[in-house]
This record gives C-alpha cells, sequence and structure tokens, in this order.
C-alpha cells in the first residue's frame, strides 16, 4: 500500500503561523489519487527535526516524501532542484540554535538533487492557472538540511521513493499582519521590504496536491 | 436610493486579463450595503476612457465612485491618495497613444486628493487578513487620470460623493502565464522581474466590497 | 549674484551616515557653472527642519534651490516631480515625532509641482552613464515636507526660482554596514531585504553638478 | 612563480558591455600581491567557453582560479559557494544554443563546492565598505557550468589551487542605457524591474583585487 510522507514546519521567526503547518493539517490522513497522505509537522530545530524525518522514511518506506517550508517574499510556488551539504542559518532556529557554516551532513556529498518529476509539475501547475518556478537553491536554513537529510534517507531506504521540497509563499493573513505590526512600531519602511508577496492557503493546496499526484505517476 | 459606481479596465500591454474587469464582471448590478453597484468597462485610452465616467458621475450622481486598475507587481491590495494633473505614460494606450509629460486637465489644479476613508479602510482590510496599503502615487498612466478626472466630476457634481481608485495586484492566473512566456521565449531571468506577485480574485472581490461598504458609512 | 541652495539632511534612522549630508559637506562653497553654491544641512526634525530653510529663501533669494535625502533602496538618482501637502511619516523623526495623516501646511494646496527642468535634466545624466528616473511620489516623510514648503517658499519669494529634490541611493558603505549589522543579529534573511542597492559618492556629486547646472540654465 | 586565472565574459544578452570583461581588461598581466594575474575572456557559449578554460588551468597550473560574470538586477558583490552539475538556460548564449535541464557534466557529481577562503573574503570586502554576500546558487546559466567545470580541472590538476565565482552587478552606464531603452521602447514599466541595481568599476576592481589577494594566502 504506497504511502506520501508530507512534512511542514512549525511557525518560527516570532511568526504565528507557517503555511506548511497549515498544508499538513488540511492534508494529513487524506488520500490523494489513491494514496494515504501521512502529515508530519517537524520542528524548527537543526538539531531535532531531522531524526523523525529520517525514521519515518526507514519505517514508513513511502513512495513520495514531500517536504514543505515558507520562504517570505517568495511570490510563487517553488519547486527545488537541489540541496547542498551546508547549514549557515541567518537567524536562530527555535531552539536558538544558529549553525554558521556548518555541514548538514560531514560524511555527505556536497550536494544531493531532487527526485521528483519536477520538469512534468511545473507546465502542469502553470496549465491549472498557478504561478509556480524551479529554483536551484533551497538556502541554508533548515528547509535545505531537511531536503538534504530526506534525500540520504531515501537513498538509503532503497525503494526509489521520489522526494523532494516544496517553498511557499506567505499566507496573505501574514502579510497583513506584518504590515500592522511594522506600520505600528513605526517601521514600515516599505521600500526596504521584498517580502509582501503571499498565495491564499486554497492555491497552496491545489499546488501540493497537483505535486504530490504526478509525482506518484511513474511514467 | 444612493448608488454606487464602480468602474474597472479593459485588459492592455498584451495581455488576456485584468483583474478590475474580472471585479466588474462579479459586482455589476449587485447590492452592498443595500447599495445598487453599476459596473463600468472602461477603454483603455487616454482620449476615450474619460468622458463615459465623467458623464456618468454628472448623470447617475452615486454616493461612492471607486475606480480599479491593475499594477504589475503591487503584492497587496492598494489604495491611492491622491491623483496628480500629470499623463507620462511609460507605454501606448490601446490606442496606441502615448502622452509624455501633460497635463491630465490643462486648466485643473497640480494634484487631487482621494475622498474615501482610507484611514478607516487599510485597518479594516489588515483585520479581515487582507494585505493592504495606502499610496500616495497613482503613477502617472491611465489608472491617475481616471482618478484626477473622477475626482474632479465629484467636485462638480456638489453631492459630496467620496470617491477614489484601488490598485489591483495581478490575478494568479496571469503570473503562470507570464512564467510561460517569459520561459518559452527564452525570456526568464528572473532576477530582472519586479512582477510575480498576485492575489487570488476572491480576495480582491471581499477587498472592494469591504472598500465599498465602508466608504458608504458617512460615520 | 545668483545663488544656488542646496540642503541635505542628517543622518536619521539610526544610521550613521546620509548620502545627502556628505553631499553638502562636498559642495558647500564651490561654485557651479560660476556660482556659488550655499549648503545647508537640515536636522531630521518635522518641526525643526522647515523654518530655517524658508529663512534661507526668504533672505538669500537663490536662483535654484534643491534639496537632496536618503531613499533606503532606491537604485537610481531620482528626481522628484510633485510634493503633497501630506505627512504621514513611517518612522519617527530624530526629534521622536511622528506626524500620522497630517497636512505639512493645513492652509496649503493639495500638492505643489517641481520647478526644476526635469525633462531636460534625466537624458543629460543617463548620457553621462549615471542611471536616472523621475518619480511622481517623494513619499510622506521629511523629504517630501520639505520639498513642499520650499516650493512654497520660493511661489512667495517671487523670484522664479527654480525648486526639486533629488532622492539619493544608499552610499555603497552604508549596505556593507547594513549586511554586516543584520548578520550579526541573525537577522539577515535576504529575501526580505529590498534596500541593498547603493551608488558611489563621486557618481553622486556628478549627478548633483548636472542637476544644478542644468537648472541655472534657463534656455 | 604562482600565477592567477582570471576569467571574464564577453557581453551577451543583446548588451554592450559585460563588467566582467572590464574587470579582465583592467587586470589581465598586472601583478596582485606579488603575482601575476592572466586574464582571459571566455566567449558566452555553453559549447565553446569550457575547453579553453580547462587546457588553461591544466598547462599553467594557477594558484588562484577566479571567474568573474555579470548577475544583471544584483546589488552587490556576491561570492558563490558552490557549482551544480545542471544546466538549464533561461535564454540562449551567443550562438542561439539553449541547453534546458542538461547535465553540465554527465559524468560529474551533483555539485561542486567552491574552494576560495569565503569565510575571510566577505568580511574584509565589508570592512572597507564593500557591499558583499555569499550565495549558495550560481544558478544554471553559463556562469555556474563554467565553476562547475573549473573546479572539476582544478581538482584534476591537483595543484590545490583555489577555485570560485563572484557575480558582479550592472555597471552604472548599463543601467542608465537600460532605462532609456526602455523608456524609448514605451516598455519602463518600473514596477516590473528588479535589474536596476548597479556599481562602479572601481569597487569592482577594489573587490576581485581583494578576493584575490586573499586567496592567494595560505592561512
Amino acid at each position: 500500500m504506497p504511502e506520501i510522507l508530507l512534512t511542514g514546519f512549525q511557525p518560527y521567526g516570532g511568526r504565528q503561523l507557517n503555511p506548511s503547518a497549515e498544508i499538513i493539517r488540511a492534508l494529513d490522513g487524506t488520500k490523494i489519487a489513491g494514496c494515504s497522505v501521512r502529515g508530519m509537522l517537524l520542528p524548527v530545530s537543526f538539531k531535532a527535526a531531522q531524526q523523525p524525518l529520517e525514521d519515518a522514511i526507514a519505517e514508513h518506506r513511502p513512495t513520495v516524501v514531500v517536504s514543505a517550508g515558507l520562504w517570505p517574499g517568495e511570490p510563487v510556488i517553488r519547486l527545488e532542484r537541489v540541496a547542498v551539504n551546508r547549514a549557515s542559518f541567518e537567524m536562530p532556529d527555535n531552539d536558538g540554535q544558529r549553525p554558521l557554516d556548518e555541514n548538514v551532513d560531514p560524511g555527505g556529498p556536497v550536494a544531493r538533487a531532487v527526485t521528483l518529476p519536477v520538469g512534468k509539475i511545473i507546465p502542469a501547475l502553470r496549465a491549472k492557472g498557478i504561478p509556480a518556478r524551479t529554483s536551484d537553491t533551497a538556502g541554508t536554513f533548515l528547509c535545505n538540511a531537511t531536503l538534504f537529510r530526506a534525500l540520504g534517507a531515501c537513498e538509503r531506504a532503497g525503494t526509489g521513493a521520489r522526494c523532494g521540497f516544496v517553498h511557499l509563499p506567505y499566507l496573505p493573513q501574514q502579510v497583513a499582519e506584518l504590515l500592522d505590526e511594522l506600520s505600528n512600531e513605526g517601521r514600515l519602511e516599505l521600500h526596504q521590504r521584498a517580502d509582501l508577496a503571499s498565495m491564499c492557503l486554497d492555491m497552496m493546496l491545489d499546488a501540493v496536491g497537483t505535486i504530490l499526484t504526478l509525482s506518484l505517476d511513474p511514467s
């Protein structure tokens, strides 16, 4: 019985919400193209986020593993192509840890390539009217580290699982709150901000559903 | 019987859609807070767009006049504060005309101030989770010219009508198409683009409904 | 003996430098096209910045009045077209005052138009290889208020003085410091920043010299 | 006798200039920290750019290999961390070729890590007042392919050469020309542009000199 493993992150950086957590809340326990979705909410912790994910891959041997995360300011659905073996956090994680220029896995390769059918997914998303693009960097924060470790775990599981990462824009209400906060604090110098784009949850869910459906299809 | 006049524009600049036209399509003939909405679709023409709008204001003497237009790249609902007496088009209109450094109305003032209760509207939109901001420039394209003329027509009508302009982001499908076009044509240098943000139509409709409702309320 | 009045601002917003103050430091007391430059450094204070400027215009009756200010994130020399009668500060000034939705001059018009030969200046700057553009909003911070008051003072002086405002990018060292600060504080989420552009002081001086020279020429 | 190999690219994408070519023109044949600089101008050709560079590394066995290229819109000196084994050109090269989703080297690893002392260089640049940052993606255009191949050639040479890539902003005159072109063609919708930042050549030369000096120093 094939299974999808879909992970998201808890809120971080002082934010109330994380769109990837909302995705998990909505899709955990549902079926997509006849396949059960196991949702998994990861802590925003360099130390604690990785092992549970690797264990889940080893134990449940999912057919498809997709992690989702927030990229503040990203205006479109963004599908990653590659994860690098580097952790250099621009801000502390929720444990207060901030690795700088470390390896995610000291014994690992320089990078790992995503195994989702990205070239099939992007045109399908756009054909549905969903703005989407590929990306060749998942950053060096926890999103990248998670993708790097998940790809390694899938390799070790030897199941041929397809594994990748989708970066999500802010939810609209997050930008509404951000504008209010900045304004109240006298810091709303809009010309300094590149992070006011957002996407509604329904469109994100449609996007993630499409990504999972096409990733299940071996053709 | 109080009436709302709501205007939008036809597509322009080679685009298939204009979110402001979709707003008109959805709201024309409906009632908002008990008040009829008269929708009016304006041509993207410096010559032909203004007179019909001025005539409609003179004839129907609406209580509220709101024009809507697209601002490619804008990530949030953007409520204008002011219209200037200057037309300097960055691109030709749909008639192929491109005024450069002209007055909208050679006998008019330097600028006119919007008369919507903007200070009440922005917090209300954000409280609903809709990203919104004010702006002190409506540009010098047709949107600004339309606002400048509408404000003048409302003054002449002497009805105390509240009049303003809302700039809308792209619809998501417009960005999906833009990405596809750029990609197909070998022009997808993403680092050159600042216009990939979008907002779904439902949220735009919610925003415009809120703007109209609060503009009707004299308190 | 014709005279140029050139104003700049002190640093603000926790910054160490203001490029407009460096411009004043470099050009005060020099001659441009045979005309003396009187440099004037204004405090970043809604209350205290305006009167000294108005007094200087009344007393010295300059032929050309150009104010300069920083616009963080602006990548090019930006020449304003218009000042609006509105003060709505996104952050407190150096006195800790933060006007919100006030008039700059309660008895004044909605806006005043710049009287520099902008249409002649922009092509000249570009021909020299200096990136430059016009702008139809000077914001609603102190820059706009200063321009609004200076234009009014020039009108009252009745000398036909040409008066305008130039917004400047960051100096490169300011961006270098900003990147360091953000990095040290764990706030370097680059995807949130739209304010990393800069321009070297020599090019700014060349630009301001060109603006002043062309503004002196009555043809 | 240690040698520096410094490469740049010819103009491309319809542009008249490439800042990296100007860097080569200025530094070829000079000495930096007592070490000769061999400048090499590469064609913007996926087919023809790589072999000459690999041959030069094999033949001259340089101590330091730095390639430079333009990243339109980049506001700061940007030092790459990694090259990926993927070529997916967003636009055709100067031969009219446009690889899509190909490998740079079908037999190579997923990615290679830069061997310059990046962690030492960035603070040094900022301390000199030069805006600089690291990057974890060199894109998937020719810059990335060149870096990927150069790193491989240095490995094969077995000399322990330090090898990396620096992305440069536009030169100011390029942005001046771009603004003029867009304006003349009626395409100056500034809200669509994210590529108006620039840096003067002197600062780029100072940056490249610093990068080379620090890369020579084995400590």
